[in-house]
């Protein structure tokens, strides 16, 4: 535990069992780790993502042999997928336990190695503090990344080990002078080019970089689908994310000539389709790659800014600009209406609200500045434990969670923790009593028959779920809201008042019988309609 | 899916995704297919082994992609150490799609196999109703197993596909004449011997055939820590369970000349502790194996009991017997007192109250006859997803979940599902605030530091969990009972009316202060000393 604090380690999500104990007495010898319990290792896996990405730094998760690794899996997945770095301590049986096969026995290391570059198991009390301290730098990257150490009980319980002192961390090197000319030159060249930024190329002093850039050389600039951590709002450079929808994203990327690669891969469609291109990129438009993720972004951007004469440019900056207090019934776009409304300076805005929060990018881009958290690997479940990470890296800011009822249900148990550590996150979930996502899904596999059996998958409002009793069951104070006046007076009390919120927001489905019935052949239809149109029909039908 | 109900398969526990619209599009063309839908992966599959447990047969699940399966692993692993069939299929890109390493791309495979033997992707169209019918056969067994299929979009969508035969079922061979011969010499040599029983060796016709064999040779009859069911009470053979804490089990087994295996491990520690054994057989046992989980525990039983002259001997039966109705104040025993109080005829009771249900089986043991489906692999957040499958197995019984709070939190989305299928499950949560199990364990370390941050990691009533609104929240009727009159006319309410119940019993944790820290001393001490001194201890400290 001293060797993970002196390598700056002084958070852990944990979810301890018998194996762990000697780590969880250790707590009371080193006030300087706090230890945040989770009723779930989701949570903590989830937390420990959403740590990171705001503290720029990793915290440890506290898991109990493989089993609760497996419960952490998916949101380490999220964390992989962003390069984001999380130190597991997973504890195990004794070493000289494991050939009995007792019950929880299993094998560690390869569900470890799903989500883990780095996976080591420690072979001895002496050997362990080296292992700590190897793990938290195989952690930092670059690029950032999920290293799991396994920690036998005896070893645990052994005497002998020495703190080690941190090991040195690697610096991400910049872009060559050969691969910034050749960019520069692409660039320079006119055509249609677009920038497109990922990782840490959307916080602040990489986006300003990229956007003289974007002035210099009138290259667009793009953002990934699901950002690690946007950071954005008035005063900030605009970025436009990637579209979800494959027809959609294609639009957005037809008739390019050059794609600039920064800490992001070229786009592939979140899903293949029958008839479908997976890769997004347009026939004939160059790839090129300013930075990989494990390269300095920031460095590379401003050389590239320096070769092309514009760091001294002026950068196209976001104005502020909010929309009107919605009024009337409620709905999905009425909420996101009502966050941009009132979203306060700093706020972190935690996304997972897939098809209801698709209005939000539009209604909070001119509001004051923020950071925006995505669903970065696709797998749900997020939303809430990374609020509750972003939460106690940043205890001045406001969180807000924006989640479908859904995604929720994979890992409320969020909400107790929130409501344990006082943390001021406002929970928002859109309950339209559906699986959204898949209905629209559905309707687009092609699959011939769509009849009650099928439809009756995707329908989760039956019994209806009520997450005002599910929140105060776990602690949270929590409030319905059935129309927009209701919901944004209930935002306004609970952003006034610190602690964790919960917002129930009633609100239909996003998407109609009837959209959902046109919405498949209309994006079918779009890379093949002139741009004008299909952008008209991009904005009016899903924004 | 034709395939599937061709070979029996005819339930599927889904938690589905984009990848898995076609499976659930067909839905509506194969009528006999049952479709449950779950919140979670961890209820889909914990079901899954309820349900085999009960039916005798594997059910499928239906996951979305390797987070999907991450999040069930823990039940399949309950599911993996009881020998339980499970057919899962796991959608999975198309396998085109995989090459762009879209977000949620991850290797599955190697997931899978940390609780799958049999593990497949399959590769067309063509080959996939093979794939299938071997998946269930290959789970089938013996021994039962869990096997996944993972099935790309691609495969799913294509045609050409032709329903295959069900795979001939391996017949279980029995204990050959020289094992036979050899352990009927070891029983009839006298001495102190045991017959441990386990796996499918604990149903009724195997439970008779030992009885008759333990009344004609003296021997005892143990059964497994966390049987994956164990058919008992008044009028079927009384069978010891072998305690979890080792220093209890060391008193159960010690002195033993022989010990004879059936379908079971020979006993080892849950956990290791410094300075103490695992392996749990005395020194100078001789251990016997009669049937491996390959083999045919009934047959085999039958055998040796015929090699004896046993067949036709009486077996000692548990008379009928119920405690008397609890009164007073509520306590976790006074809980168990009223369940055996009231257990109706064939119950399904699923064990997983850690702490608070060791008393349990000494008021269940003289109830009419029931099943009893425990924690087989020691991955908590089992029970409330068994009681759905046990439930959806057998509509004609009750079902009794005993969780614990902190082991409620795992899943506790199953409420949900049982909501949603009206199933007749009683939920039993006995909310005491705290990891009881972790309170002894952490005591039982060693280590020396247990003060309040340690201690703090432990404690889950801060904030308290309101079970109540939990469960009403996602469509459970639920009622709070502080005393055992309340506690026991609210079973007596939820046992009449069909339909799901959920009953918060506040109970005072199960383990005092004073015993816990008398407890690590006591239990250290007892094999040393006399036996009948150590049995005293035994029943009065921890039944």
């Amino acid at each position: 535990m001293r060797t993970l604090l002196d390598a700056g380690v002084d958070v852990c999500f944990t979810n301890p069992g018998t194996s762990e104990m000697h780590f969880v007495a250790a707590l009371d010898t080193e006030p300087g780790m706090r230890a945040v319990l989770t009723l779930f290792e989701g949570v903590a896996t989830g937390a420990a993502d959403g740590y990171a990405r705001m503290a720029g730094k990793p915290a440890a998760t506290l898991l109990h042999l493989g089993c609760g690794l497996g419960n952490g899996l998916a949101n380490l997945h999220n964390a992989r997928k962003a390069r984001v770095p999380v130190v597991n301590i997973v504890g195990d049986h004794a070493i000289y336990h494991t050939r009995y096969d007792a019950p929880l026995q299993s094998d560690i290391e390869t569900v470890a190695r799903n989500v883990s570059t780095w996976v080591r198991t420690s072979s001895s009390t002496q050997m362990l503090p080296r292992d700590v301290a190897e793990a938290v730098a195989a952690a930092q990257g670059p690029p950032g990344q999920v290293a799991t150490l396994i920690l036998p009980a005896d070893v645990s319980w052994g005497d002998g080990a020495v703190v080690a002192s941190p090991c040195q961390l690697t610096q991400a090197p910049c872009a060559t002078d050969e691969i910034i000319a050749s960019i520069a030159r692409a660039l320079q060249g006119g055509g249609n080019n677009a920038i497109l930024l990922g990782g840490r190329a959307l916080l602040e002093p990489a986006l300003l970089a990229a956007a003289r850039i974007a002035t210099a050389s009138g290259a667009r600039l793009l953002a990934e689908t699901f950002p690690t951590r946007l950071e954005c709002g008035a005063g900030l450079p605009f970025v436009e994310r990637i579209a979800y929808l494959p027809e959609l994203a294609t639009v957005q990327l037809s008739g390019l000539d050059n794609l600039i690669l920064v800490d992001a891969k070229a786009p592939v469609s979140f899903f293949a389709y029958p008839g479908m291109k997976s890769y997004l990129v347009p026939d004939g438009c160059a790839v090129h790659e300013l930075a990989t993720p494990s390269q300095d972004a920031f460095g590379s951007l401003q050389r590239l800014c320096s070769r092309l004469g514009a760091e001294r440019g002026t950068p196209a900056l976001q104005p502020p600009m909010r929309p009107a207090r919605p009024r009337g019934r409620l709905t999905a776009e009425k909420v996101c209406k009502a966050v941009g409304h009132l979203l306060p300076e700093n706020a972190v805005v935690v996304d997972e609200a897939q098809t209801s929060g698709t209005t939000l990018p539009m209604f909070t881009a001119g509001a004051p500045r923020h950071d925006v958290l995505a669903l970065t690997g696709g797998a749900i479940g997020l939303a809430l434990p990374v609020s509750v990470g972003a939460a106690i890296a940043c205890p001045q800011r406001p969180v807000l969670a924006l989640v479908g009822d859904g995604a929720a249900l994979y890992t409320l148990q969020a909400l107790w923790t929130m409501a344990r550590e006082r943390l001021h996150v406002v929970s928002i979930i859109f309950n339209n009593g559906a699986y959204g996502i898949l209905e629209l899904e559905l309707e687009r596999t092609g699959a011939a028959l769509r009849g009650p059996r099928a439809r009756a998958q995707l329908d989760i409002g039956n019994p209806a779920l009520d997450f005002v009793q599910l929140a105060q069951g776990m602690g949270v104070a929590a409030t319905r809201a059935t129309t927009a006046d209701d919901f944004t007076t209930a935002l306004e009390r609970a952003l006034a008042v610190p602690g964790p919120h919960l917002i129930e927001a009633m609100v239909p489905r996003a998407l109609s019988k009837l959209k959902l019935k046109v919405l498949p052949h209309l994006l079918r239809a779009i890379p093949r309609l002139p741009q004008s149109v299909a952008r008209a029909i991009k904005r009016t039908v899903i924004p």
